[in-house]
């Protein structure tokens, strides 16, 4: 059935532990063994998972103390999943262990394409552990960092309610303190925290390397999540692969009612997209849906059924990204145990549901299309920081700040106005060869970044907070106030929007002027020369006018979309998407081109395909990545 | 005073361990002797309380590990009430050791007529304990239930995520695992905490009955409260009693503002009757309100006085419904403690209350009605089933999904259609000789339960979620998806209302045929024959069209209650109840009765009864249980 | 700097326990000792704290059961600060250590003119502390106060429940009980743990006295803040001080949204006011602002900026109520830990900030009034009560009844008509020679209480919950019913407007008439000559009617403020502050006299002042308290 409606890789293992060994050394893989054999006898490869996000009950009763503990400070038990602390040494040999015997009994089977590390790393919280195991850690990790106490005392500024420490021994985890730690306490766990999940990590793909080493290595890793640094774990990885559930992520989001109950059955228009193109870049150019969601789910707090075509909208919407591959989770539903509520391509009886159809239909259009699909690089970078995530979070002065919703802000913007875009991190390569570059409210730029966009010529807008830092070298302002705005408080710009949420009272050099001006006196809009400077959070009128703006003075031209529609250039291929509820003409967008896929009065969830005869010679151009097909 | 405005009954002792027993073995029971004595002089039979809700301090002193652990695992302790394990063994022989010396010292006082368990088992969230008792308990309830491992992690779906166990000793309580526990594993947790307290009661009523062989047993239960199987307990009680607090249940419940404000001094119009009609069902036609709120109380969010009549308007409410005694709580207001701001029928000085003056013109007009008080059997059965509230709790597919208050929904419809009802277990007794059942969302039907139905030959209602399980052999369909719907959400049914919160896909059989259907052309209602099956959530119009539609097909005739009326039929009497803030004309209702009580513009509060020719024949018939009089 | 702008003190080291002494035993007073000489020879004197509220790791480590122990029972950990017991009596010898080394080596410096005490008392919550400690000092505290257990027992009302102790040694704290503990034992509880704070206190104030006995004892309170007596406190301070925060006090209240968004640059404009009179009153007459807000603030769930002025604004105001010093927190803007982005009279840089100008202009006006700053004894005395409050937060009957809120608005509604009030303990000597005293929701008033009542002659407002306690000799009425009202419910007064909240029904004896009545018959406001009792909750309109009509009654003539101008008269002079956007002509206001400040047509943000030549007389009289000056 799965080769019937052209699948070409099946997810096995990865919570399979209990199966594997069902007491301690008791190995039982002859099953694994079988169900790879037949995988391969129908012509199919396998993607095989790590056990080790689920420890079996032996073991969490062998070493209790593996356990992660709350910031609560109690254990957490076993009985579903994640339940172990990244920082436990004990745990961490035993998954060596049994990595390293998957890997030697099917590493080199021709079948195993590709690997999965455990599975969504943190996931219900799990990345911060408040555990014994993890307090040893940590003062280790502080110092290797600071080296002296003294320093540390300094960088934290521990002289200011007399938290002073002697030792690197008498550093406490900044859980149950009266009021909040200190924010360079927080700040300081969390890039351990996040640095222990990359360490866990890179033992497994070391072994797996070893044993399999023409097999892709790869992560699932989730949306809206930023509780560790995915570049840095990319590292480790060939292909970066992520969860997209299109309906949960949006239920969960922190959108209003009205967004939510429009969307309900299509998903936020720019989610998938915008980690489409952050995990294309995690991946260094080679990134893959991992579960793509086929039906209604069982975590959201409601789970509505996908609109007819959602399921094919979603998979063209990646492919057109750059996916290597698009894998659904998951086959058949399992009429048991915590998802038996989650959808599948099959029901529960094996019979096809809606979205094994769908994928048949997905399956014959691509070979029909045969599309080349690349990962050209974008002329616009958007950058979006892990660190500046949690600076934000452990102190964001104004309660509703949220930096993941500010950049996603921009990314709809820039979507809206028909701009291809690249998700990435500050770094100097990222941002080489760029026509624009958006930095919203980047937390600590460093010096190289600094430089890196002093000399990039390309047109910079940096909305940032910036006490005079490494940055002002390439714009010369002073922020001299912060203010944090409630709902409802608006600072108003004439005729371009306003501020909410947050902004910023700037003193300006010489070579700086006001582009924008707020009504109470205030510049909004700095620029000098080629570098402008955004002094508060845009509400969506005011990042349309800005971003065209911007985008103007970059020589970057712009489309204008309606609002539920998208467009992605991949290559020479234009799709054109339709999130609405509304059958949308798009002959403007099409123009004399003729559709290899769609028609001019687009239905909802339609996909719309055609070969820009315009741009073969900037498609050219950008090959400094290597472009891959599915 | 209390026989001069014709009380019956007093109930005494429920909270009185500490005085009964000051220190262990040092019994205290002549203030009892002496209470129930003056009682009896006065010509008051009594009501006696076993002490088990409130274990003095020196008991929890002497076993610290009697104590439940709440889900974050700590100790409830002392200092108010409850503050016990249903599992601890050391616990349940104190409190044999207690009601026996009670039982042999009063069982045998002829002013003793009745005798209450405890008080309102899992008030305050006392059914669930996650204490080391409770624990051991449950491995050994799963034993018995399992008999292997292997069946029982097949039975769970322990594979899911390596969830598996090798012995009963490594099954763990749910609670504070990383993300929510197998829903098996909670549904299984939840069933064994309801038997455990079925078990606690049992010991009780044992002891009792024993030495009390005449006295009625009874215990009072609570509103909207499905923490155990109040069925399971009552099969020990010879009365199911119920403390009925209109005001404070309403408070506490989840109406939205406008009907709060609009029922804020009579209560819910259905709430109590619905109670009512359970809590026949629980005692096999013994019933009583144990508890009737006389004024404002001191627990809810907000506690407004009772409208001017609520009181007399709730006790025939209850007498209508079969009530063999309505009891009020309280005497007189304590001026301290817990409780001290819950009014009584006397005030703090003993001056009379409002409902003091209340409860004395009820009596006269109870006596001068001299209505036979009958409970009936009616021809309409709604089932009620605690499995399903537990399902549905556990695993609810949406936020707001609560099984309660579907339930409540299809019986405020039926009484709006001025129908009588008896809310019942899903049982092939319960169903019997009845022209329509509902049975909305219920979890997992018996086979004999759905043969029950199967041969019934009346006309059934499904609003369940049913992929096929054992009622498909009474209507051939398949639900091949159920979505959940956020609030705002509606599938609309042209002209018959709509679908909230839920909604499934069907598939027909032959037999079957689409009687409403949704705008989005799927199937609503499916009906064979006399058979329907209700594939969503309905709102209030779809309930009230829906429900006539299939009453007309049972034969059933409905009337046209406006929103604040309501009726009430017991034996030849019929009963019309003003919930509302105007006086409304009911002559309609009486046609050319004569009103025994009332007037036919019938005043807010207004209670206002009749006899009805035309119904002699009807009741004559439903002799089926037997009638008692108050 | 400092001088420059007209500053006189400074306060410092109230933090500063790990710099003054790193390790146990090893003193390091030197750099604080440079600090001092530097201010001294600057012309500056000293406001010296102790650092008591931030005890070092070396020493928590020492004695880790000094931390408190939260409701949950969890130790609160090092890392912020206030991480002590009140009850443990080691770390209070630590503390006194500590006290009497400080004030041995600078009590008898000359620039050190004043001492604060630890700092905030009972921020973070934490006054109630849940430890062993507090454990027996408890169990102590409740045997001198009962004598015997028996006592306890009856006052406590423990027979309600079985609660009943057989020793003070049984007793238990009232946290993780099953439900609600006795809110008698909540009483006690909250009582002794003032006392417990009052008791630390004066521990650290005896040795500096003995030390520095010309010196100034102060404590830096807090607003809004009711968790402990502070007029207990006060009895061993010489001047109470409290720390102003109007933007952030605003967004952490419980006004709606309309209310924080219209005053969100200026604050309530009657909050500041209502503590400068409160602890007026604590420090017998001398009084000042610790912590003036300069900017925006880190605390608060959002920050907004200042409104141009309003740093004037809030610093005239206080001054006008007779503060002795207004001082601003901070002097520097701090670039790390918990405050960083907390502002202050210079930024980071050390340049200067906004508010440093303020402060110039204000020295300079202060000059040039030349104001004998007089601390008269107001008119109209307005009881507000710790105990009141916490018999209100423990048991209030009604979800959103809270006492500050009570008490505030009857301040605001006076303050509305013009009136200058003194906000007083519920004492004889507190309402002495008043012509209108006004007495909220009084919990439990003495008997010696009452009789100063009953002798005052003055016109006495009681809009308390009285079931006939103590007061009842002034009034004959009694409370025979009490109901709270959800968010919608409103008990009309036909033209004065209507109850929310709460009302009570009451009996009125034969020397008592209604004044005003609700339209559903009930008494709203009782008379019997020149005392009224009102029975419920008021709106904003009943307070401002009533009010004004109890104000007629007792002959004092009162202004028709616009709803954002406010007054206050300080001896001769008479302030009049502008809390609105718009500027507002205040001729009426001023008459015929010449304004030293300001502009008749009054800006957004200014003060105007003008020597009232009808005031002289009055002036002459209120001499009965010391008059100081700044």
């Amino acid at each position: 059935m799965m080769k019937g409606i052209g699948l070409s890789f099946v997810r096995i293992g990865e919570f399979a532990w209990s199966r594997l060994e069902p007491s301690e050394g008791a190995y039982r893989f002859e099953w694994l063994s079988l169900a790879i054999e037949a995988l391969d006898r129908a012509g199919l490869k396998v993607v095989l998972g790590t056990p080790t996000a689920t420890p079996p009950k032996w073991l969490v009763d062998k070493m209790p103390e593996m356990a992660a503990l709350d910031a609560d400070g109690r254990p957490r038990r076993f009985g579903s999943r994640r339940h172990y602390c990244f920082s436990h040494e004990g745990y961490a040999q035993e998954c060596e262990r049994i990595v390293e015997l998957l890997a030697r009994a099917f590493g080199g089977h021709p079948a195993v394409a590709a690997w999965q590390t455990d599975n969504e790393y943190g996931c219900h919280d799990t990345v911060l552990s408040y555990s014994p195991a993890a307090l040893q850690a940590f003062r280790r990790w502080c110092e290797a960092k600071y080296r002296s106490i003294e320093t540390l005392n300094e960088a934290w500024g521990n002289v200011f309610w007399s938290m002073d420490y002697r030792s690197f021994d008498e550093i406490e985890l900044p859980n149950l303190t009266v009021t909040e730690a200190n924010p360079s306490h927080l700040m300081d766990f969390q890039r351990f925290s996040s640095d222990q999940v990359v360490a866990f990590n890179r033992r497994q793909a070391q072994i797996i390397r070893r044993h399999a080493p023409d097999a892709t290595i790869l992560h699932n890793f989730m949306g809206a999540f930023v509780d560790f640094d995915h570049y840095a774990l990319s590292d480790d990885l060939d292909v970066a692969a992520w969860d997209s559930y299109p309906l949960g992520f949006l239920e969960r989001s922190s959108h209003d009612d009205a967004f939510k109950l429009r969307y309900m059955r299509v998903g936020d228009p720019d989610f998938q997209a915008f980690h489409h193109d952050h995990y294309r870049a995690c991946g260094r150019g080679r990134w893959q849906v991992m579960e793509q969601q086929p039906g209604p789910v069982n975590w959201a707090p409601w789970n509505p059924a996908p609109a007819k075509g959602a399921v094919r909208l979603w998979t063209f919407e990646a492919f057109a990204a750059g996916a290597e591959t698009v894998s659904y989770f998951r086959w058949r539903q399992a009429p048991f145990a915590q998802e038996q509520m989650h959808e599948a391509l099959l029901l529960p009886n094996a019979a096809p549901n809606d979205a094994y159809h769908d994928v048949a239909r997905i399956s014959e259009e691509l070979a029909m299309l045969d599309a080349r699909v690349e990962t050209a690089r974008a002329e616009v970078a958007l950058v979006f920081d892990y660190e500046s995530a949690w600076a934000w979070r452990i102190e964001p002065q104004g309660r509703d700040f949220s930096y993941f919703d500010l950049v996603m802000g921009f990314y709809r913007a820039l979507r809206r106005a028909g701009l291809s875009v690249d998700v990435v991190p500050p770094t100097a390569a990222a941002i080489a060869d760029r026509t624009l570059i958006l930095v919203p409210a980047l937390f600590a730029p460093s010096h190289d970044f600094a430089e890196a966009l002093a000399q990039s010529g390309a047109t910079i807008l940096l909305p940032a907070d910036l006490p005079p830092g490494v940055l002002r070298r390439i714009i010369d302002i002073r922020v001299r106030r912060v203010e944090s705005l409630r709902p409802g408080a608006r600072i108003t710009l004439s005729g371009h929007g306003a501020f909410l949420r947050w902004r910023e009272f700037l003193a300006l050099g010489e070579s700086v002027a006001p582009e924008f001006t707020s009504e109470d006196g205030e510049t909004a809009l700095a620029r000098s020369e080629n570098v402008f400077y955004l002094a508060g959070w845009p509400d969506e009128e005011l990042l349309n006018n800005m971003l065209r703006h911007v985008a103007h003075v970059a020589g970057i031209s712009t489309l204008d979309l309606t609002e539920d529609i998208r467009v992605r250039d991949n290559g020479a291929m234009r799709y054109i998407f339709n999130y609405g509820a509304a059958s949308t003409d798009i002959s403007a967008l099409v123009g004399e081109e003729t559709l290899l896929i769609g028609e001019r009065l687009l239905e909802p969830c339609g996909v719309a395909v055609f070969r820009r005869r315009d741009c073969f010679q900037r498609a050219a151009q950008n090959t400094s990545q290597d472009a891959t097909t599915k």
